[in-house]
């Protein structure tokens, strides 16, 4: 059996280029550029939780560094050093030859794309925990924050939500997706494409951004929350998939769209001046990006977070995904 | 139930000095200061590999953070920021009033005395596994790293080795102590002291410095594995405390003092013509600093790392802790 060591030194231990030090010393040292700030951030996956026992180590490799660089593409950073903290049962250990390499490489493929050099972390025994710490650059000064929300400001999303959040349905057996339609959003909830190039394009355009991880109510509600606004989205305009289109007359549909989570796509806010310069940006990136709603005045005693279809206000159950109100 | 939000509000959000951006966005931002470089390293703690179920969650929280700053210490750095990522099983969460108060307290408390910030992490629901990664900085060029380690040189370690070890021993019923030294090798397992400043001190007098986590004869053959070097030590010069002189007849004392890790202590090797320097070192920070041995040529067929006791070689069946060898 391999020692841990060994484990790291075969599995995770590629060439580095940007890494004063990197793997294999009691902690990494990297020289950030001169001028820059670092954007820091930190996700666990966990068996159960995350994903199924089950679960496909390749596209489980690719998802954990996937939603770590959504958090770096919702502050706008550019992402380049990360640490990988895995918690292994010993039956993944004792089969690590297939498990380890088929994580490694999703995750590794991922990194590679993006450039971020896999900087340190370490392995234990216990149950299937997969850490992630990323850490990307801003230039000093500029990243979007949760915070700066402004009266007027336009609502905007990147992509179709709502995919990632049927496909678990589906894979649960709530919900009957045809073969075609389970493919096309597995891919979504197993395979999402973090918004890194929008974000850090959305720098000086937008007010405010958050990526959508728990669901776009409660993403959303976290901006207003933050910056002290409310706002008004309508149903009708949120960008759906194809296949989402299909069942936009069930229940089920419109949970997964306004809080199914795991979208990974981007949810912020711009100015109305900037409106020609985001659909423009959108066109650049061949990627659609969606007016959904604006930014409105604080009341108490009014819900901060209104949701309008056919001219009335939408009552949901719950408030988006938290992991721990279930 | 609070949900992880309020949690993290409540629990992990304390006021900071020296960040850009705090908890509560996407990402922390920081700002390293000019001309240093950025030392990060990241290590998990899983229930029932590093801890029992029932462990104080103060001590969880304080050592948890040790550790951490250990491997700081380790690469000379000056610890300054963190991010922890909580798994907690729906036990803890259910009673998280006096289980979260006391981990973050204990965490909190080592961290204020470093004076590092906490800038973000999660927390999701979970078998109990905690994930630090610490970041620190160093003077650019100038740290302690592993692969330093010169023919002739001094091998030190800080402290005294073994005493954590014996506590475990004590606790699995392995081995008895009476009531004070159980107290006192305890508090040695549980609330083990980073050598930062020693670490921070050793930039410039040491060639190369490890952490002994794994134990001293795996850490120290980490050194050697890393510089292409061997080494001898004499058994009898290696630094124990007074609870562990009485047991030296035994073979669980011994092996507890080569391979029982968890001592957190510097392992460094230093030319001989800083000898009087660190000697110095050590009587300014009233810490022990002992010589037990020193760096040797490598050669091919002979262990890297020999033991001398009674000018004998000390065989042992197994070369320090391995999370993966057992």
């Amino acid at each position: 059996m391999l020692s841990e060591f060994d484990l790291i030194q075969r599995y995770f231990n590629w060439p580095t280029e940007n890494v004063v030090l990197g793997i294999g010393d009691d902690a990494a040292i990297i020289a950030p550029m001169k001028g820059v700030e670092l954007a820091i951030s930190a996700d666990s996956l966990v068996v159960g939780r995350h994903f199924f026992d089950n679960a496909d180590p390749y596209k489980l490799g690719f998802k954990s560094l996937a939603v770590n660089l959504s958090d770096m593409a919702a502050m706008g950073a550019i992402p380049k050093w990360v640490t990988l903290s895995l918690t292994l049962p010993q039956l993944i250990i004792d089969q690590h030859e297939s498990w380890l390499s088929e994580f490694s490489k999703g995750f590794r493929e991922l990194a590679q794309t993006y450039r971020i050099e896999l900087i340190g972390g370490d392995t234990v025994s216990g149950p299937l925990n997969i850490s992630i710490q990323i850490i990307g650059e801003v230039e000093k000064g500029y990243c979007l924050r949760r915070d700066g929300a402004q009266l007027g400001d336009d609502i905007w999303v990147s992509g179709y939500l709502g995919d990632a959040a049927l496909a678990l349905k589906h894979e649960l057996r709530n919900f009957k997706l045809n073969d075609n339609e389970a493919f096309y959003c597995k891919s979504a909830l197993h395979m999402p494409i973090a918004r890194v190039e929008l974000g850090q394009r959305l720098v000086g355009l937008a007010n405010s951004a958050i990526d959508i991880s728990d669901g776009l109510m409660a993403d959303l509600g976290h901006i207003l929350a933050r910056s002290e606004k409310a706002a008004t989205i309508e149903l009708s305009t949120i960008p759906v998939s194809e296949v989402m289109k299909r069942y936009l007359s069930t229940s089920i549909a419109i949970e997964c769209i306004l809080t199914g989570g795991d979208d990974y796509e981007l949810c912020f806010t711009a100015p109305k001046m900037n409106r020609d310069a985001v659909i423009l940006l959108g066109r650049e990136l061949q990627l659609p990006l969606t007016i959904i709603g604006e930014i409105t005045q604080q009341k108490s005693q009014t819900p901060n977070l209104v949701v309008i279809n056919n001219n009335k206000k939408v009552i949901l159950e719950k408030n988006g995904y938290d992991h721990f109100v279930t």
